[in-house]
């Protein structure tokens, strides 16, 4: 490609969206078009679950009324209806029930990849700085990248919770440096983070409101809270920041996603904020983007959520994640690999665990363990493209929607074997 | 709104796209919230014939088969089959069967709208020139203010024929004030152009590219194609530049939708270029965007041309937009509005008119015609938001795609009464 190089006239985003290397397009695309490879890296959902006749049906119930207006442009913010429903899921979590926002203050997304990327084009330029977890989102690290902004990982203690103290001083440092202006914003997963599977508890939560507040200028902050609703058993006990009176004055914005829960090919996500001001700036800018999520995807949604179907797709799918987690799990223990030293916690809920290596071990790519995975037909993510800045290379993502039961055990087997070739 | 801005930190983006008045988002909310009103500005399309049934059998057909893999994600760059229909309903064309491009060079994405904002992502800076036809496409023109990028309208025939003599004189006069290399990109709408509903005959193109040939640098070019199948009798007979081999050597998008000939609810649209680097660049942005437009909308897409009912729908849409238009023209002729000095052509295809008032006339938001019209409750797209400089005052984009025969009738009667108001 470098030879066409010259014949389009890049601006400095072409030029870096070129230069940066494409990890989601490229697992994605390896497990779409290379069948035979049996991939922990893809963080789908697993097609045996998926709604297929609950979407059926409200097709055909949607087809009985209301189709002709699906099938028109909708509202640039959404559907209210469907915002109506993201506020009614909201509200059923335990203690939410008073959350006091309107279907003003939610914004209907592609996504909420579409969301994140609005937010870092909203609110940040060029050589700023976005705080995150360590580790975080690799497609979000990547996204920042492409739009020429500085990820900074907020420190972290060895069992992933956030060191509010040493982010203090972090904050205190940057202040010094007078580089604490360009900090634009604070990117948290709430609950089973990608990829670390680690929740943010109440008590965090409101210590890091105090610490904001005391910071003397706004730092918006993301809640992502994109695999809330896929818990194992029960929902995990902190409410969302959204829910806590202590958050009411400092910017945030609440994300989700039909994707994880219900049907990645449905596209569609959601924010929520109290400040106007950030739903407006967001909804312009997707007034260019494209001037509204598809209007048909958001009616089946709708309809859906109307109808209990949503609710009992849920229920269907908690207990069947859970139990592939479990399957992964004890396919890599009796496989020996905490006898290689390694180490994990088991997720509460989401599609993804995350575990270390010994140390000293590398899962980079084109490490001699990557490579003895893809020679076994296996693949992962490498741990190191979850950081902004100090990766260790001994951690992976695995993820355990795809795969059935059987090649989750197969998939395991080939990377544990893989382990024991390079141990 | 306002007294909240402080509490944000905006990026330059941010604050600009706070101070644009998005018009497209304002039309369409007034349309959408208040029924009342006719409105001959909205450039919806007709739901007396949104494929309503046809989407129906789709989704019936599809959920007997390969609707469980059109639930999950999909490729970035979109459905190898839409991609390969995409290029067929192109090949269809007259004189265009040997269009030699794969699928490898089409980019499916959220209607054209994304298209043309991954564009002017990848290839211009702030402070970079795009130019734009007089009248072009007003959301174009929102879309550049937004990223900060300039518009440049091309010298313009009183006809509306690109004026190719002048237009090498601007491109002359851009490189002495050394302007020429900020000019990265050329907007053309090739066929019943929004709002112009003019067309560019073969013999303009061709001259057209052997002037950029001449340029001494590429110019990217866009034909924006989005109302190309929705003709009155025939189609256009102009190739499209891409089928045009004069243009294969110049970087050149073409560019389409499925909103306005099928079903803008499904917000699918597409682009073809030989440029691979053209369609990689704005795939790695939409990697960071959205990561694939709805899977679910594109199998619909693919299903339905398959089945050959597409074609089907286009058959019965467009003598039913050409005689919508007719009963348009005819009720202002009738009216009395070429009587008081106003002129126009009739469109060959699309969904919309363009009319020129007498000299000195007042169309723009807030004259005393555009509140005449309010109070008839009636509205239309002010002529002068459709140009980046040297904007005349007295043209109007009216659309006859949403409103009935009666209502548009009514439309007109209220249009000329209100011209008559101010006269």
């Amino acid at each position: 490609m470098s030879a066409q190089r010259s014949t389009l006239p890049y601006a400095t985003l072409g030029q870096r969206q070129l230069q940066a290397e494409p990890v989601i397009t490229r697992l994605m695309t390896a497990a779409l078009e290379h069948p035979g490879i049996l991939s922990l890296a893809a963080g789908f959902t697993d097609n045996a679950v998926l709604p297929v006749d609950t979407v059926a049906e409200a097709a055909r119930d949607l087809a009985e009324g209301g189709l002709v207006e699906s099938l028109q442009y909708g509202l640039n913010r959404g559907r209210p209806a469907l915002r109506q429903a993201v506020l009614e899921m909201l509200r059923a979590f335990p203690g939410e029930a008073g959350l006091d926002v309107s279907t003003s203050e939610v914004l209907i997304t592609n996504g909420s990849q579409q969301a994140l990327y609005l937010t870092v084009q909203l609110l940040c330029d060029p050589g700023d700085i976005v705080l995150v977890q360590a580790p975080s989102y690799f497609v979000f690290l990547e996204l920042l990248r492409g739009l020429g902004v500085r990820a900074l990982s907020v420190p972290t203690w060895p069992d992933g919770r956030i060191d509010l103290g040493a982010l203090e001083g972090l904050l205190q440092d940057l202040r010094e440096s007078r580089e604490l202006s360009h900090v634009k914003l604070l990117y948290l997963m709430g609950v089973f983070a990608n990829p670390s599977a680690r929740s943010i508890d109440e008590t965090d939560k409101l210590g890091l409101a105090e610490l904001l507040r005391g910071l003397g200028q706004p730092l918006p902050v993301i809640e992502d809270m994109a695999y809330r609703e896929l818990y194992f058993g029960r929902p995990y006990p902190a409410r969302s920041m959204l829910s806590l009176p202590e958050w009411n004055d400092l910017p945030l914005l609440y994300s989700g996603s039909f994707s994880k829960s219900f049907a990645s090919g449905l596209k569609t996500g959601y924010v929520v904020s109290r400040q106007h001001e950030w739903i407006e700036g967001m909804a312009r800018i997707k007034g260019h983007q494209d001037f509204g999520t598809a209007n048909y995807a958001q009616a089946l949604l709708e309809r859906l959520w109307q109808r209990g179907e949503y609710q009992t797709q849920l229920k269907r799918v908690r207990p069947h994640y859970q139990h592939k987690m479990q399957v992964l799990q004890q396919a890599l223990i009796d496989a020996g690999l905490r006898e290689l030293g390694w180490h994990w916690e088991a997720p509460e809920g989401g599609l993804l665990m995350w575990l270390e290596g010994p140390k000293g071990f590398d899962t980079r790519i084109d490490s001699p363990f990557y490579k003895a995975c893809l020679e076994r037909e296996v693949i992962y993510v490498p741990g190191d493209l979850c950081f902004a800045e100090g990766a260790p290379h001994h951690a992976v993502r695995l993820s355990f929607g795809t795969l059935s039961e059987d090649n989750l055990q197969e998939a395991a087997r080939r990377f544990v074997a893989a382990a024991k070739a390079v141990s």
